[in-house]
């Protein structure tokens, strides 16, 4: 079965679920599931429509043609996607293997709805895990000096390969604005802070220190101009006295690759919608 | 602002969140949130649409003739409610105050959309409870042999008092399949049992001597035929080896109330819809 | 059967287990329980033991003057505390009435290892709620002008029911250092805030905007120099877009009263010790 | 540094503590950490003592005869590990990766205090897994006419290499009583059931059809007389209508290797002793 997802969001005003699910309606799409959220602070109403589009009765050009006339009459912002241009995604890494691991795993299983197309790294370390699954590796060395001909070359790279988006798997690279804006909302980060986030050096050490009884990890999608881009997921674990900095970095791991794997999830489900700071991450 | 919300089920066939949103837009209601749900192994389609039915162009009688209509067409299920007839509930309790407790507090915070109308209990330890918070407590005594007239009494008090569903808060009379057959799936009770749930007198003995690392509660809607009808919300606690049978009891306390709490909502909210032997909650 | 706790900590050396149980062992004490932790960053090594004291060969005075010329011979710090001397709690509380039901209520079902002496208010809006658990309450207004005033009176208040430790149950007022400083580490507050916290004013507004997936409260000893003192326990929930402001608001509630009553449990059965600016919590 | 990690439990009777410790205190050892539990129902002590023994007086025969002596006095069961025999283990497994793959990363990053000796399997599928961590891999076929020649197998393997434990990581065999009795207490094993645990087949479907809102795992030691042996570690993950049988078996993966892991490292740690039909783990 051909599917598509529509997700949308505009001013709250009458008739929105109407019109839409009018339109999908006579153009012979069959609604399998659709999530509204209606925004209170700014009045702003969301939706996420996916939708069996396999007997639509016009080509998708005509489709999108006149999706597009729909999102003027309400001056909505829109996106849609079709279920046969499934979107392939590129893993940076560095030395750290966890994430990578399971984002390969996850991937073999079927958890995650899209192609990994490519690992790029830093360091040549990783190479091995990604041929043993059989995903192209390619070693694009940073320094200091060669940053922008490094950004240059994975964009390259991305291009080559048709990456739709990246996920910085404990990548341990700074990004540039310019390449943050390339993949603005399409770059999918794991910050490895506890909450309440320690700043600066050693945050283990912070926590330890200062006995929390609880570590955290986030995922969000790294932006140009913030420090952390708007927040997909979050999660916790209890931790106490007994927790040495080893097994609080161990904890870590978990915490990592658990919140880094459900917001890549969500994306390649095209669950997630941002909207100014935040997220709407639909089910 | 009036508001409504419809639940609807029915075949998953094309058309029908185009038809119910048209119907809602044709009378002039405005959706505000709508969820749907297809459910994959009988092919069933959950709806539930939250409108504003303020601007409504007709009487609500018209509407809900409307309504029936559009079910006949489709061999829909349907269940529609509105924000001026605010549900009433009933709580019946033993000795055991923290459910009782529970539901007065968070009724009196405005956690739960209803009225708590009374408080009906074969003890009299809780009416200066009830008192307190100046709800009407009516004693109900059981035994063996009045089981019958107690709970054709409660239904009396029930009726005097419009009561729409009743919360067993640690209520300790098991009820005959009569009684809940006349609330069917609008009693909402809660199982103490740990799970895996032991069965017999002493669970929580039970659970102790097989070293279980987790224990939790149920809440769910209370059914004639069945020992336990379908599940409304569950919750669990990790537990250990220095956990006391007393501190266990405490957990438990907590672990009920919880679950109790977030079913009465729910419900409170129209949130939940049984199907067979399960129900979907939406958020 | 009457009980006692020792807690101490010093340098660790060789023996202190050894030592220290032989030093009960020969005042004819029985060990129940005794916890041990070794810090790694100062060496330090933290110890409670819990221990039958009923049978003890010499008086209660001879028995503390041995633990003394121990406690010099090894440079430890040290606490003793007996079952007969049950610790003696006030509350404070001002108008939020849910830690307040929930401190009255766990003293109520024995949860809390303390009596509950009286609460003390600033308003006089839960005065009822006190008397309805028969505890004492105390109306002492809080102004600009008046706090150092108000606050000697609270500590009359308490010299007189010979007070133990104080709990803030979202109590409003700021405490001058003066008064944290009669408490020290023998005041446990809870606060309200997100984590990761936001600043300022309105924490739930801004954790809305922010689209925070985890909220959370912290219980901690309130301390004269620091904004919060060491930290005593810690809880989060998952919250989504679907969550409005009253709801955060709602499960901030049950947030904050369950931290601050693992964290009063946990004070009044001895199983706390403070090193720095952390806590060790034994279970 | 040399450690060792003794556990004892036996009669609670008065001077335990005192006893043991200066047993090790008079061999010049010095306690680490130790860790007390009086269990109520049987008046059994249990304790683990975490000792530097890297200056003991004598030889290590010495010190386990005296022990043997101690232990005869109170009519203990002991057993003593020494950090410089390191365990070893053996995983068995069939067709699934997850488990392996998590074992293997884990005892990479040093977080299984064990040497991961070899990986038994009935299937070839999982060679490839294990040669690319470098660990022996044995291929050991079962069929329903030779499981007692391929356990013979898998005993001599595991003689071979020196095994302390196994681990099934979802190995979908059933062992004869007499391997699990081999390996008392030391095979560790994963339930991929529900809580509450649907019996029979497709348990997953179960779930599904009971709208159960909480799944978990357990793992637990391999017994020859019951079905389910000693639990050493449970989890749970929140499910609701939402959720196909596909997103549960995803989530069972993680549930699986969580609790598994959990198990293999209190095992690993000399954390866990077993008593009648359950666990006392220490942390």
């Amino acid at each position: 079965m051909e599917t598509a997802i529509l997700r949308l969001h505009c001013c709250d005003v009458k008739g929105i679920v109407y019109n839409v699910s009018r339109f999908i309606y006579e153009h012979n799409g069959n609604i399998i599931n659709a999530e509204q959220y209606a925004e209170a602070i700014d009045n702003r109403f969301f939706m996420r429509v996916y939708f069996d589009s396999s007997q639509l009765r016009c080509t998708r050009e005509t489709f999108c043609e006149g999706l597009r006339e729909l999102a003027a009459a309400f001056d909505m912002e829109t996106a849609i996607t079709f279920s046969d241009q499934r979107k392939r995604m590129a893993v940076m890494a560095s030395k750290y293997d966890h994430c990578l691991y399971d984002l390969l795993l996850r991937h073999r299983y079927g958890e995650i709805n899209a192609d990994l197309a490519l690992v790029v790294s830093n360091h040549r370390e990783l190479e091995h895990v990604a041929a043993s699954f059989h995903i192209p590796f390619f070693y694009v060395p940073v320094t200091k000096d060669t940053k922008s001909e490094a950004e240059a070359r994975a964009l390259e790279l991305f291009a080559a390969h048709h990456v739709d988006f990246v996920v910085l798997a404990r990548y341990m690279q700074i990004l540039t604005d310019d390449f943050a804006r390339r993949y603005e909302h399409r770059i999918i980060n794991v910050h490895h802070g506890f909450l309440p986030a320690f700043k600066g050096a050693k945050p283990y050490h912070q926590a330890y220190e200062h006995g929390v009884k609880i570590i955290g990890a986030t995922s969000h999608y790294a932006t140009a101009e913030l420090d952390m881009g708007p927040i997909i997921e979050q999660e916790t674990m209890r931790v106490d006295h007994t927790h040495s900095v080893d097994a609080l970095v161990a904890m870590g791991r978990d915490l990592e690759r658990n919140v880094l794997a459900a917001a890549v999830k969500a994306h390649a489900d095209d669950r997630i919608m941002v909207y100014q700071r935040r997220t709407i991450v639909f089910r």
